[in-house]
């Protein structure tokens, strides 16, 4: 699918949370050697579970020739890690001093034209290259949980990244059968999470001033606009309302809602009475199933529904493609 | 399914544009006898086509015993339409003045104990039955596009607003397999609208400021949140992002993020500019596919989808019963 095939030894994955598990499971149901680092008591061991459990997931996808679990390595420092990988993906957790420091750790260490992606859901790419030796080959690479199966990736590059390494990421991501997203500027929380983040607010105000419960809410998406959203976002959608007409019509009838007074401007203030709202729903919206439970229930779910989605909706492939 | 099943000879839908043809398709799917009031020229011609084009959808989905479009009758009188109706749908444009005006209308000749459902995406209740003889029968049945398929449907009282017609809505809409999710204190937009508003607010700011366009925003719901929206909405989402510990840890590590000043806090001026990007975006995206054909194919994939949810997702029934 990409040219430099030959030339990826191995990869890395520095930080081994849900999200560097993620990477790790998807890494190696493409057929890669991985290299981790995580610092963590328990890390490895709790890495081999994750991939164990996403496994099943994986061959239903599809593996590529020789992928296996065995073919992940966790060494002790960050210096093992980074040598002779083609690409770093970090993960470490989302602290701006954090980040910047692991990442110049990796930058220390890694080969002078290794790709080096971060995980991170909201710094802008131009904060953490800012003290790189290399800093242009550093961009943002954004995934969504669960990573080994969502297709969304976002790829932002900072003031001083190279477009020959974001083209060459944007080939690496979808050789491993994702959908980049190359975002135009940088801004802090990227794309998709503004969106998520907007509605996240506004659901917050919903159950903060009694309006439904998180279940309640959760249900107003699911049979509602979620069901849609998993074929046609937002824009699509509306097209579609504004009849033969689509979104001209809907622009010129809807337009003055707009400005309605709806949605709440700020986001409450998380009292521990909003707190305990919100978690209660969700450990009863949960019933009697663990996290890991509903996270199993999720993938079998998910991964036909990617066939779906890829069975109704090609034109959506337009998105991002290495010829772009 | 529900006690008052002998009861319902026939139910009226007043105002046949997407919405209320919509309506139309599922009570006609569901065995019903419906009869349709619109003034406008051709209404009736625009309800039969939209009628045929759906009944493929609602043979996959399952029609009752004697389901028929032929069992659809227009009338030229509200009078006419209302009369004898167990359940009045109103779905004319959305101008607090018109539907005051069509509800006092319907309220003048439908039977005492007729429930009447405004299909209002943003008017409160109160204010919708106000002037009427007996408002106690009035409550907004706010569905979503396409009606026919999506499930959700919000149930809201307003002051006047009797428990009895609230509980026997449930039952009603339960009956033609929606999920009606009764909401806890009339708000301007009730919940689900809040939240795509909120969502939707953002979109337009992102493609404003050129950070994307609108096929990329579509790209960035598509691929990631909105794959997992179809099963699973915010809350039981960030549920599953926190570990095992669950939104209790998930609040903890982000809370403070809620305060970060990510979102846009209004809405962006519709210029001409951005009117005709948005625009332009949703064309290009459409391809060489006119409204209808998307339509087509995005009722195909949800009939696929819904099965899918059912499967995976039955924990969700718990939103709603008539046993509530």
């Amino acid at each position: 699918m990409h040219e430099n095939e030959q030339q990826i030894e191995k990869l890395a994955v520095i930080g081994t949370g849900v999200i560097g598990n993620g990477w790790i499971t998807r890494f190696l149901a493409k057929g890669y050697d991985v290299v981790a680092f995580d610092p963590a008591e328990g890390a490895e061991e709790r890495t081999h579970q994750s991939i164990k459990r996403a496994w099943e997931s994986m061959e239903k996808i599809g593996l590529a020739d020789g992928a296996s679990p065995d073919r992940l390595t966790f060494v002790p420092t960050v210096e093992e890690a980074v040598q002779d990988a083609y690409l770093i993906q970090e993960n470490v957790p989302e602290r701006e001093d954090l980040k910047k420091s692991v990442l110049e750790s990796i930058d220390q260490f890694a080969k002078p034209d290794a790709i080096i992606g971060s995980s991170t859901s909201g710094i802008k790419p131009s904060t953490l290259q800012k003290n790189l030796k290399h800093p242009e080959r550093l961009l943002v690479a954004h995934p969504f949980n669960p990573v080994h199966i969502l297709p969304l990736v976002e790829l932002v590059g900072g003031e001083s990244t190279e477009q020959t390494i974001i083209n060459q990421a944007v080939k690496f991501y979808e050789s491993i059968h994702m959908k980049p997203l190359v975002v135009q500027k940088e801004i802090e929380g990227h794309v998709a999470d503004r969106l998520m983040e907007a509605l996240w607010r506004e659901a917050l105000h919903i159950v903060n001033d009694g309006i439904a419960t998180t279940e309640e809410v959760d249900a107003a998406i699911v049979y509602g606009a979620g069901l849609r959203w998993a074929q046609m976002g937002p824009f699509l959608t509306f097209h579609l309302a504004g009849g033969e007409q689509g979104m001209r019509h809907m622009l010129e009838q809807f337009g003055p809602a707009l400005k309605l007074p709806w949605t709440k401007l700020e986001a409450p203030e998380l009292t521990d009475e909003l707190k305990e709202k919100v978690v209660e729903g969700c450990e009863t919206h949960a019933g009697d199933k663990s996290v890991a439970e509903l996270e199993d229930k999720r993938d079998e779910f998910l991964v036909k529904l990617l066939d779906l989605v890829e069975e109704y909706w090609p034109e959506s492939k337009g998105i991002a493609t290495s010829e772009k």
